[in-house]
């Protein structure tokens, strides 16, 4: 096929599927601290704890929990404009060397974003990560808008 | 046009575009039950209800409310990765029987999600339906990973 | 390359990446709350105004910060569905002139729905800025629709 042809294409799709990856792995990790702190968002999910009064107080919000949940809104909010951007920037004709930079950087600050959000690390750890990432995809849009407003 | 022409691209269209239409209703059903339960989040939306104090009492949390917003955050976390996945799966060389076998099992799959969030269904119902869609995007995913990180 | 050649998927890519711009400044609007109502969600970004029981009480939800997060939320279910839809839409043969009239009318409504829900603009402005927008998604999701269902 013409688009699996492309190198820096196929390029993206191995960053793109490990991004995907990442993000999905988010709601594995939400269950897991939903389990082992046993704080709960529906009243069915807490049967198997006991009944009645005594499933009702596994009906809270903890703090680790919603940090993951944080995580994942977060990685939607970034990794669904990096997945867009990066699909149109790798068919602009940009040059496989740098698109790697870019992919690379992008996927090494969501990693880190996670990882310094879970322990968490002292910030600016966090925000300078975040940061990382959303410049590289800034810089993947400045090329597709430099030609898309150019070329109509 | 290229990507139009093909099958399997066409049958992604036809399941994306309805698992698009069914998250887009979330965004109604949301609506409905914010009117019907009178719990809204911002106060522009209260005065319709009565003015100062009157109004004050609809900004509330209403726990079928998040129900639904939890499912239409769930779809944004789960259909999100099955476009990404499912359009470049389409394009890999599938055959047409095969592609059509992840599609339906994970409309099935969001479609079920849906109406054992909504009742709900007791667990592991929900569970085990959001499972079924979780790994479906997982197969389509490696494939694409088998194709993007061996083709290199 | 292919689908950088044509003049729909070029204005279709105009009207996307300032979406997806706009989409993630609201990224900033809301650290930019954060920082001016001293309202955070993580311990750690409390350090930087004090220690201990002094940080505590700038972990808090504010109104105006929960507003901007709504905004940034309520994008991320309109504009991915968009995106996804004007994508095939732009390769389906439609002419430029209905495209771009679809493309400017959502671009108008996300506009005007986030300055009606940021001052906020007495209801219903924010209803019918979105619902303008979702119509328009639904138009273009129609016209892939018709061919993926009857191309088959």
């Amino acid at each position: 096929m013409h688009l699996l042809d492309h190198e820096v294409t196929m390029a993206f799709l191995r960053y793109g599927t490990i991004l995907i990856v990442k993000m999905m792995l988010m709601s594995f990790i939400t269950a897991f601290f939903r389990m082992r702190k046993k704080a709960f968002a529906n009243p069915e999910d807490t049967t198997s704890f006991g009944k009645g009064e005594n499933a009702k107080k596994y009906l809270r919000t903890d703090p680790d929990v919603e940090r993951v949940r944080r995580i994942h809104l977060n990685d939607l909010e970034n990794i669904v404009p990096f997945l867009f951007a990066g699909f149109f920037y790798s068919m602009s004709g940009v040059n496989l060397s740098t698109a790697l930079l870019h992919f690379r950087i992008f996927l090494g600050s969501r990693i880190f974003h996670t990882i310094a959000y879970l322990i968490p690390l002292p910030q600016p750890s966090r925000g300078l990560a975040w940061m990382a990432g959303y410049l590289v995809t800034f810089s993947m849009l400045y090329r597709i808008i430099m030609i898309a407003f150019t070329t109509s």
